[in-house]
């Protein structure tokens, strides 16, 4: 289980994105969301948009293995589809907020968490503007909220400072792989290596 | 610090001079051994080939930061070269036994110690022969030795199987560079983000 997060405009979904391609071992979850669907995203590959009400439902089914309200919207990852992926040895990648995170924590507490950082609030702020989707005042709200969310860095295991985007993708798959090479997680037995007597 | 052990033929050597050759930021230490030079290694460069005598009048003077008695020969790595480099920034590579490494793990706790195993005592075997370096009682002393440090996995927090080199080498690289992007090690600060008021 690897979890990125980051405040929005640090890159995640690119860094998400090329880490999925590159990684035939790494699969993902589609998040369910009531916000709008965004130019160029596609319902079911993206998220699953749904309207308030069937989010709530699913809330009080027990359908999520994490939900949280971020810049006034619901997100939340579908329990089953993840734990059926790990069932298959796929490692799953998560991109979820705070929040989020810190729920997949208490269910998945040997997972990998990483948070990804833009190198400043300027840089932050001028990404965001470039991407062109959200009002002045959407823009200011989501600074705002990047700096409450940069006060969570101590929950994360990992930081990646998105300053040049190859680097940051080739460290947080660094990351991926390292973990995979831990002892403890390792399916290697000593008695695998010693002859058969 | 970056501590790697291995049995001998389980390929460490290879990878050790490969991600110095990748990473610049990476330094390595040269030890002292009382063996003798093998075929194509050179002095100063490979090791540091010492006289017993000699090495045993650095042992009372407190020269090294580990030293052990490998294969009936003696290695140190002395310790302050590896200080300066560290305080230089630099990440220390070293390239030792199991016995050295519980040693440095004394005097760096936080260092990064991975373990390559070859993929069955068979393979070491192999390898060991195909390098012609070692008597057949030399070999059969090694393996017996192999099995006596591979009892010391867990005190190691990585594990990289050498089935396939150019793997083994892209994920003990992995590691390190994932290690840099722990949160804990981290420069990086919450204040350096924020906008300058």
């Amino acid at each position: 289980m690897i979890v990125l997060s980051a405040p929005s405009g640090a890159g995640k979904t690119t860094i998400f994105r090329a880490i999925l391609e590159k990684d035939p071992q790494i699969s993902y979850s589609v998040s369910e969301t009531t916000r709008p669907c965004r130019n160029g995203e596609v319902n079911g590959k993206d998220y699953f948009f749904v309207t308030p009400e069937h989010f709530q439902h699913h809330i009080e089914t027990g359908y999520f293995a994490e939900w949280a309200i971020v810049h006034h919207h619901y997100y939340g990852t579908p329990r089953q589809y993840i734990q059926q992926q790990l069932d298959q040895g796929f490692d799953v990648l998560l991109d979820i907020d705070v929040q989020g995170a810190r729920q997949i924590r208490q269910v998945y507490p040997e997972g990998v968490f990483i948070f990804i950082v833009p190198p400043s609030i300027q840089v932050l702020e001028e990404r965001l503007r470039a991407r062109k989707t959200d009002t002045e005042a959407a823009i200011r709200h989501r600074i705002e909220m990047a700096t409450e969310e940069l006060s969570h860095i101590d929950d994360y295991q990992y930081l990646v400072i998105n300053d040049q985007l190859p680097q940051a993708i080739a460290e947080t798959h660094a990351i991926i792989q390292a973990e995979r090479c831990r002892r403890t997680r390792s399916l290697f037995s000593i008695q695998d290596l010693l002859p058969v007597s």
